[in-house]
């Protein structure tokens, strides 16, 4: 039956040995990204409503957990337009809007280009469904102040990294760039005020297909010829006949895929990260990746594994954001991975096993009980004191479960560490 | 001129030297409790709102953040009576009330004593002050399911160990217990359901002093007999006469201290917890400390320190908590450490120092830079790139203050790190 005591709806309880399991892979992933130069910073939970609210967050904005101004009169309440008005602040949804908020107040503080780690919870109210969570982890590392793309180079270089020291065998990086899309949709005769709009259907592409995109952008009036123009571009014919839009990261092979007159600067950054990467960093090409925020401006990237129908995690360049909150424009490109999923993924981590059990008779003082363990702790050990029970099976198992692998009994007027008998536990 | 993009009012944004100095510490603190058999867990940062507010959080409850229903409609807004009607969940003031919310909803998979760890944010709006944030870290260790004082005794030793693993030295414990407190005032004629208000007054004692407490009793209306018996205790008149009231703990200073006609079984339990912490721990009777929280049932502590008037951290016993959640009584009792306290406290902890900076000319591909930094960072070096710069001085103080003890220039075309020429930092 289940316990009527829950924790609020769409979130999680965690108990020790997935805390400690989280924990250590948090701990892998934070010690790769500090080896590659990359430093950890905190911002608060929290931010001003209006920041979260600023149009950045696009659809996530929507789904923000909004708090309450402390002390609002009835008259407050009665005379709120939208509830909105009666929320000052606001859980963060991203850890992106909070970085370059976090850039703008601290910009004095911190190195010219700025590497940052974050490793932080984050709220959305969505709707709850298995493996969704309305408060999940991002693992998030960012270069500010690097207009090259030496700065997607590091990311990818150290995401890669990460999931190799994580044991995540088989992702694929996906790679394209904002400014193709664009390009592209510009040469095939699109209306230069319909790009993001166009996209969000061409993010369609593996739900509804070929001829869903090619349909759904005529329902949405765009013209007819750029739509039949679109039809004939190479990755989309690949697409059609079932084979994969997906290609090397060359000039070479992005150029086939594409019409002409795409962006010659994205083919050749594209080229050079996928040169400098190397092969043995699993990148693809995806003319048709898309990435739905709406403030991406350059390459765009995506962590794609075969046993998931979504993404690992993923990122870009968002030069345009910082500049929003620190009134001029600064360069930057992030790199998310979503822990969640990792976290499921990921099955070669070891319990951190170790530690002593003193089991305890009942007329043992408890002074003498103390100082035994005290002895033990201060020798590095891990002890858990437990007081004999009828049920010594139960007992055992569980210490067992929860990590132990020696005990010992302790009787009356004991009180030597060092003459206790231990056993294995587990024999 | 400070920047206008700050982060919420009472909040702090943690700059990376900052985020590796607490971390480290909350890996001291977690260590120790870790050996000490305490296992670590996570709740949420949200609690539904009718738990926050079931009266288990004292004061607290009246600066919990409240989290807004979502999808509110304007009818709503208008028909609330009050601000809280249109919020579900709010965000935890403690660490105490989800602990008890969580070990109903998990008791099953608990073993039957439950040591736990959380080391975790809280949130009050409280007015700022400095010193005072609005989300702060505390440190808790609690143990459930144990009713005997070898609780106590555990709790007590380990935040004595882990005070002196993170360096603090001169902290002093003192202890009291909440029966102590209601027998007193019961022997000393006042009103029985005066109690709580009475120790509310005893409280101020610090701050009022001894006339201080007797007047605001008075004008409580409380009985003048009772008030000129409480005026006869020992520890009072000590107090009065400027010496300190804390003694030793031990039965027979615990009597001497107060009326007679007190709770015996405090006496004694006290006295075991003293006897079995040892003497080296810096244990003190204070016959008036009250700790705020209504929850409390029997030994109560708090850690003070010389340098300040106010405490690094506190705990007690709580039996009748845990069953407001779970149906059945369950004995508690926990300590919590302030960990924003402790960051000021502490000095000794040592920078997480060590790197190698890679000064990079502007002609070097990206590829060989890269692959540098790769062959240093599998190495186990943490590796920040950067690019000559025309002002060299600033740059390298800079990696000198980020940590990094050497550096090496990189020049085009050199791809072999067993190679580079380092130069230690700061020369």
């Amino acid at each position: 039956m289940p316990s009527p005591v829950t924790p609020p709806r769409g979130m999680r309880d965690i108990l020790p040995a997935d805390k400690a399991r989280r924990e250590a892979l948090l701990a892998t992933i934070r010690d790769t990204y500090r080896r590659h130069g990359f430093d950890e910073i905190e911002t608060p939970v929290m931010e001003d409503s209006s920041r979260l609210h600023a149009g950045l967050g696009g659809d996530n904005e929507k789904l923000a957990f909004a708090v309450m101004k402390r002390g609002l009169t009835t008259d407050e309440l009665r005379s709120a337009a939208t509830p909105l008005e009666l929320a000052d602040l606001g859980l963060r949804f991203d850890l992106t809007v909070p970085l370059a908020r976090f850039y703008a107040s601290n910009r004095a503080e911190l190195p010219s280009v700025f590497r940052a780690i974050q490793i932080a919870p984050v709220w959305r109210a969505e709707r709850p469904q298995k493996g969704r969570y309305r408060q999940f982890v991002q693992c998030d590392i960012d270069i500010i102040g690097e207009p090259g793309v030496f700065a997607e180079i590091e990311l990818i270089t150290a995401t890669v990294d990460a999931l190799a020291a994580l044991g995540v065998p088989g992702c694929t990086i996906r790679i394209n760039d904002r400014r193709l899309l664009t390009s592209m949709l510009a040469t095939l005769g699109f209306p230069a005020g319909e790009g993001e709009a166009v996209l969000i259907t061409l993010d369609k592409l593996d739900k509804i297909g070929v001829d869903g995109v090619l349909a759904e952008l005529r329902e949405r009036g765009m013209p007819e010829a750029a739509v039949a123009a679109l039809a004939e571009v190479p990755a989309l014919v690949a697409a059609k006949a079932g084979e994969s839009a997906t290609t090397a990261v060359t000039a070479e092979a992005i150029r086939a895929s594409l019409p002409d007159g795409i962006d010659e600067t994205a083919v050749s950054d594209l080229a050079e990260i996928a040169a400098a990467v190397g092969e043995g960093v699993p990148l693809a090409f995806d003319p048709f990746l898309v990435r739905g925020m709406g403030y991406y401006t350059g390459p765009i990237f995506e962590v794609a594994h075969p046993e998931f129908g979504y993404s690992l995690g993923g990122g870009g360049r968002y030069d345009g954001m910082i500049g929003r909150f620190a009134g001029t424009d600064v360069a930057a490109c992030g790199f998310s991975l979503g822990f969640e999923r990792l976290v499921d993924l990921v099955t070669t981590v070891e319990d951190a096993r170790g530690g002593s059990a003193l089991i305890v008779d009942k007329d043992v003082a408890p002074a003498d009980t103390i100082s035994l363990k005290r002895a033990l702790v201060e020798g590095g050990e891990r002890v858990r004191v437990v007081t004999r029970a009828k049920n010594m099976r139960a007992l055992l198992e569980r210490l067992e479960a929860d990590g132990y692998t020696r005990s010992a009994t302790v009787r009356a007027g004991e009180r030597d560490a060092a003459t206790l008998q231990w056993r294995a536990l587990g024999e």
